[in-house]
């Protein structure tokens, strides 16, 4: 028997809609690439989707049809987000940290129609335009007056002339299935590809990212998306603070630790979030200077396994809750947000903050499970460590236009990570599957070394890598980038490990480099590395590593 | 284009079975019938709706089939909710405060297969079974032993050996807008209607319960819900509770004040939900004995307009925040919740007060707007008052089994309320539009007539309601039950009206009755108040009210 409720879509025009009608005053702060600090509001925000829409619909495009913006975060790229999924278009947010040749292999894969960039990608577009056959309008976001005379773009418009459109326009109504958004997987192997999202999952999404045990986003909050709009939507912030209507303080391009610190002290934010990479830049500007936040009350750090240290500092040292986040691409992006139970509260300080340093709980619309080499499920005992399966609303069941099966085994989806549940749902994230070390029948977690390494004082950055060996089949090795100007021996490191891990999972060496290779998203790539290291040899050990 | 995302339906069973998964030791405190205290967790009450769903297919149930619940808060209904949802039937609850006849009534409307009910409404069963010829199986939710031997009902069972079937069970999955559960409304007019709600509905409604600016839920709250499990699904705390997995407290038929502020104390309760007569119990209780919360940090005010007194005593002579919140049984029932925005923090307490008196802003998922009475849409401006229309999921498109067309005026739903809607998009139920009172062309608010009456320290409870004018159509008069003991004379209430409210507003005369009649869910019964009141006439106006 069907239920007598009303047939409402989800659909992303619901959410601007309604923080224009219950938040239409709510402040939206940009720090512009121009460098300057500007003030909006949702219902302007709404307003100017609104033009988009229009203008999309004066550019021909059709429903479906993929429009690119590679921006920062701002109030525009905002505009976008509404204007182009609200219309029934597919936002598609491009990573300008990626190779330019890969940008433009992407633009042609995903077919975008229309591309719009902030001013300071001018050259990148140059560079790239002519290889992007497929985009037949380009949209820089800046003034008609700031529109370079002779760009080589041919047709170039200016954001705010495109716009300048009416108005009036009702939000269109259809499947709530229907693709909204898309985001490109940084794949460090083979060719890029693409979760495509749509109304529903974004919807949900929403409202789950913003419950009490994950962000806790109320019309209370001042919040500052670290982590880029063009990476898996900002964590769906964008979405979920259109949901509560809270105030939005964007960081532009300014991302250095002076630029994000003043941001957070002049517009009061009261919640950030971005990867550990930032918050050590942030750390690493407030710490020398003595300085200390007066609203900031929590920050969610996710996108790479949040180092123990940078944990604590917050926690004890800034009185800030460190929300320890883990998803993917492919789950829009959250899956496990680490918020304490009623029971945790009663325990003493250190062990709640070694609670933090798991990755944490699902929130309700994700089902997780680990299962062993053969598939069979593990326990969540908080020790058998397996494959990370995951399900639910708001995961991909496939990649767009691909030519491989559907991912899923079972209707679940791989993660490609390897972990532990503990007995009240808290996942420890302990590999990726692919950098688990697997030493005399027994796995290391290269994450668990590399911590220790991290937390020593003069180490900047270590990577934990594999090496094969003829008796153990695999054995660990640290490689590791030293702090300016610190002296540290391989000795000494490794005498640093005694106590903290089971002797057998103590490296066997340590490498030490001038950097370790990054990914577009901030990730070690431990592929390169690994490359890097090709001829090196272990201590004692003849074989060379093939 | 579709996109690509995992097609996961949104069913009441992955409730359960998330909180069982991720909270499955978390507390379910049940005060019962027998009057003892009851612990159980997730985990055994996803278990037990296992066994109740195959205790319904051991009858023959089949899917969509109804089962009715005639109950007190308690784990066996919470696990009646789950059993019978999650299993593909329609959960009935019916209020067992309604006349018996209408109880007969409405289990033949529904069509009702299974009626389980509590010990202590035997007499009220053994009264109507014979009425009720389409329900097969009564269950008395008790163990074996407890069974009368002589009850009188062919083939009575007891829960406890009813669902002693195997707790092997996989949940079915089906479509999500299948109908989930049902709730007739007390309607005080013609034939009760009910609302048919669908797991779509009712998850959408638990996600957006639990969001901080709603009842803020979490798995460190332990929730009270006051509110009866027969009263709309208690305003759906049952299913935010799974979604969060907070520790659940459930009253049972005890609502005094003594009784429910030793389980807030004895459980630790952070957070309780009720309609203003219960809190009026509450502090009735505490307040002669100068009692103080230890743990409960909010509480949820609705099903009636709340008495500015007791905003402020619980407010502040309590410390406990008071979210005052609108809806309806067509909502499922959640509509707008008092909660306040970051700039409304930075008034004079006094002020916040006032705001904390309208019933709220509404939550993402439903639209609201106020028209007049040719049906243009008002301004919001919190001063034009109108019609109040609504729409979203987990609003009803129409009745169950009913004749009449739907409600529904170009896809709103008409909610017979009177309101103004503030800038900030603040809700305020001035009126029932069947009780408005249209004085010289102009309404007059019943309910702010009613509020100052029942601030003056002698009033107990106060109706306001219009009586035929020659002059000006209709004037106001207030009926008022006073306090125990308590002295009061007409002119001094009117006199106390000065300075509080426009002249010509104030009301013409002051009726003092020894009760105001109550509907079963605790609502004032204006229309059987004005059938009392048949004879009255107005002081110095000759004309008899017809």
């Amino acid at each position: 028997m069907l239920a007598l409720m009303q047939n409402q879509p989800l659909l992303i025009s619901t959410l601007i809609t309604f923080a224009e009608r219950h938040h239409g005053d709510a402040e939206i702060v940009s720090r512009r690439v121009e460098g300057d600090i500007h003030r909006t509001t949702y219902a302007a925000v709404a307003t100017r989707a609104r033009q988009i829409a229009n203008a999309l619909d004066g550019c021909g495009l059709g429903f479906g049809d993929r429009v690119a913006t590679l921006a920062w975060n701002g109030y525009r790229h905002l505009e976008l987000y509404f204007g182009i999924s609200g219309s029934g278009r597919v936002l598609h947010t491009i990573n300008p940290r990626l190779h330019p040749e890969q940008i433009a292999w992407i633009t042609q894969h995903a077919e975008d129609r229309v591309l719009c960039f902030d001013a300071n990608f001018l050259p990148l577009i140059q560079a790239i335009h002519s290889k992007c056959p497929t985009v037949r309008h380009w949209v820089m976001l800046c003034d008609a007056d700031k529109l370079p005379a002779d760009s080589g773009i041919p047709g170039l418009l200016s954001y705010e002339a495109w716009i300048a459109a009416s108005a009036v326009y009702d939000w269109p109504e259809f499947d709530e299935n229907t693709a909204s958004s898309m985001c490109y997987t940084s794949g460090t192997t083979g060719d890029p590809k693409a979760a495509l999202y749509s109304h529903r999952s974004t919807t949900l999404h929403a409202y789950a990212a913003a419950l009490p045990d994950a962000m806790n986003l109320s019309a209370r909050d001042a919040v500052l998306p670290v982590v880029p709009m063009f990476h898996v939507n900002a964590w769906g912030i964008p979405y979920s603070a259109a949901l509560t209507g809270c105030k939005l303080v964007f960081p532009g391009p300014a991302l250095d630790g002076k630029s994000v610190y003043e941001l957070i002290e002049s517009e009061q934010v009261t919640f950030a979030a971005g990867v550990p990479t930032v918050w050590q830049m942030l750390l690493g500007h407030m710490l020398p200077a003595g300085l200390r936040f007066s609203t900031l009350q929590r920050t969610v750090i996710g996108g790479a396994a949040c180092p123990p240290a940078m944990v604590k500092a917050f926690q004890q040292d800034f009185g800030v809750e460190v929300i320890h986040a883990w998803g993917m691409t492919e789950m829009s992006p959250l899956g496990t947000l680490c918020t304490l139970k009623n029971k945790h509260l009663l325990l003493p300080k250190e062990q709640q903050l070694a609670m933090r340093l798991k990755q944490g709980r699902a929130v309700y619309g994700v089902d997780m499970k680990i299962v062993s080499e053969d598939g069979q499920a593990l326990p969540h005992d908080g020790v058998a460590a397996g494959d990370l399966l995951v399900k639910g609303p708001w995961i991909v069941a496939d990649y767009y236009k691909s030519a491989d099966p559907s991912p899923l085994v079972d209707g679940w989806f791989p993660t490609g990570d390897v972990a532990t549940i503990d007995a009240d749902g808290y996942l420890q994230i302990t590999d990726r599957s692919k950098d688990v070390i697997k030493s005399g029948g027994e796995w290391i977690s290269s994450i668990a070394v590399e911590n220790i390494a991290m937390a020593h004082p003069a180490v900047a950055i270590a990577a934990c890598i594999g090496v094969k060996h003829p008796k153990w089949d695999e054995r660990p090795i640290v490689v590791v980038v030293k702090k300016p100007g610190a002296v540290l021996e391989a000795a000494e490191l490794l005498q640093f490990y005694q106590g903290k891990i089971a002797k057998w999972q103590v490296p066997d060496d340590v490498v030490f480099v001038d950097a370790i290779p990054l990914g577009a998203t901030g990730k070690m790539q431990k592929m390169r590395l690994r490359q890097m290291l090709a001829g090196y040899q272990l201590p004692g050990c003849t074989e060379v590593r093939s």
